[in-house]
């Protein structure tokens, strides 16, 4: 019960925040109020979608209208910034959103895989794919290379924030502990990243 | 069961159809008969297989044999069509089957989605998804954007004709109403898409 | 039971071989650690898991610890040749383990999808799935297209292979022998392609 609660804060605080996320990026170049809106709510729910899929359920995204009023959210949202900002996917507000949005559905993921009984591998690739999924997919409609994602410390982010979940839980935290943990590791790590400009070397680089 | 009879018919209109569209695309591209074979069935074949996944069964172009000859059928109209027109995929009767397949998997996919008891959001997503998804599919395949579809007053067709479905059967049409309904909306609305050039504005351009 | 334990050893061979041709790739791209372990697992993975969701059960990757140390073999070996070779993914290694994985995971998808009941078409389109779905995904991540691979009588080997399997087992042959003729006859196809660089003409060139 606690953990559904857990689940579904963490869940609409995503669909908000990457709504806005993918629907700024969609207005700055110049997509139509239809394309926006689709831009968004593909980043939104196409990460959760997935993540149903893998974990053999029904997506809550088809079952529920509630998780759409989140996405509208978001998508509103962003069209609002874009006319009070120039540059309404680079605001403050985005960046913030992308950080909090990455951290929040890391957490609902790590949440429903280990409630899918998968093995701790499952675990931190569910929490990242339910992250990672819907940006991806939106870079996919765009024809862009999704790999951006992962050579950015963005992905990395996440990983790690899954992993601190599955540890947490394996050392005998509740539900609560280890979501709050995972929330907080995945944001605190994906700030760092973007503050430092955290970057890994190449294989050839390193070893060559 | 009318209900049964009217999916099957839907789909197996929309496997002629697309496996047309497709395997047309890809014969005006040089592909080889293997490529125009796989092109021509993914296109009819990959929007049946994601709304299947999505709602938590083995899809049915796995399960039955039959469906795969439909698919067969469109491709060899399309090698006909090759060898006796210049231009194949702009032939009227590709253009007509691109029109004629996006009205039947609308139909066939809400059809799907409202006996799956997701929500109305969920009808008219799996009904959209239903029929652009195999285009996508193979624009992907292609290395090519899917997103045209979608700023083409595409999908948006599917959007309109899947939630007539929905308000059909809300306000009390039985499955044949609505089922006749979303196929006949889905289908006008293209036409007049075609016929008169339809855009959307964007939204920089309508609120900036 | 022993079907099982031919499905365990054909995965294993599949995930080690494709892990290390995915992770080569991405080596000679200069891509990092963290980006050369993405591409070698999702190429190694990508296949296996679509033909788990197919088949509507939750993947095998997110269940067991130990398919993971399979691809973490493939991706160590493939830096280990990084550091030893000038072309990694050109060596016999690699291009032998591409052979070899793709018979490997034809096989393995031909076993799960006739265990779970699909058609003959499915038997042949799961294996080929299984066979081609992890580097057509690694393409995507990349935005390269992934028809490339099936431009090159790549996954004609896997759809020859996957209706081998079909036919010695409709012909009365036992799951052994139905694999080790799947695998026999994907992998001596693929080196035949290789050798004597077979391509299939055009519909254009050929009907036209």
């Amino acid at each position: 019960m606690l953990s559904n609660q857990l689940f579904y804060i963490a869940n609409a605080v995503g669909l908000v925040a990457f709504a806005l996320v993918g629907a700024s990026k969609a207005i700055r170049e110049g997509f139509d109020p239809f394309g926006v809106t689709v831009v968004g709510l593909v980043t939104a729910f196409g990460g959760g979608t997935t993540r149903d899929v893998l974990v053999n359920r029904i997506p809550l995204s088809l079952q529920t209208l509630s998780n759409i009023g989140f996405g509208v959210v978001g998508v509103t949202t962003a069209v609002v910034l874009s006319i009070l900002f120039d540059e309404p996917d680079r605001h403050p507000i985005s960046l913030a959103a992308d950080g909090v949005g990455l951290a929040a559905f890391t957490t609902a993921g790590a949440i429903v895989a280990s409630g899918a009984g998968v093995s701790p591998f499952g675990v931190v690739a569910v929490a990242t794919i339910n992250a990672v999924g819907g940006g991806a997919m939106a870079d996919i409609l765009l024809d862009r290379s999704p790999f951006v994602l992962m050579r950015d410390f963005y992905a990395s982010c996440a990983i790690i924030g899954g992993s601190a979940y599955w540890c947490l839980l394996a050392l005998g935290g509740d539900a609560n502990v280890a979501a709050s943990g995972c929330a907080a590791v995945t944001l605190v790590t994906r700030v760092a990243a973007v503050r430092f400009g955290w970057r890994l070397p190449t294989v050839r680089t390193s070893l060559g």
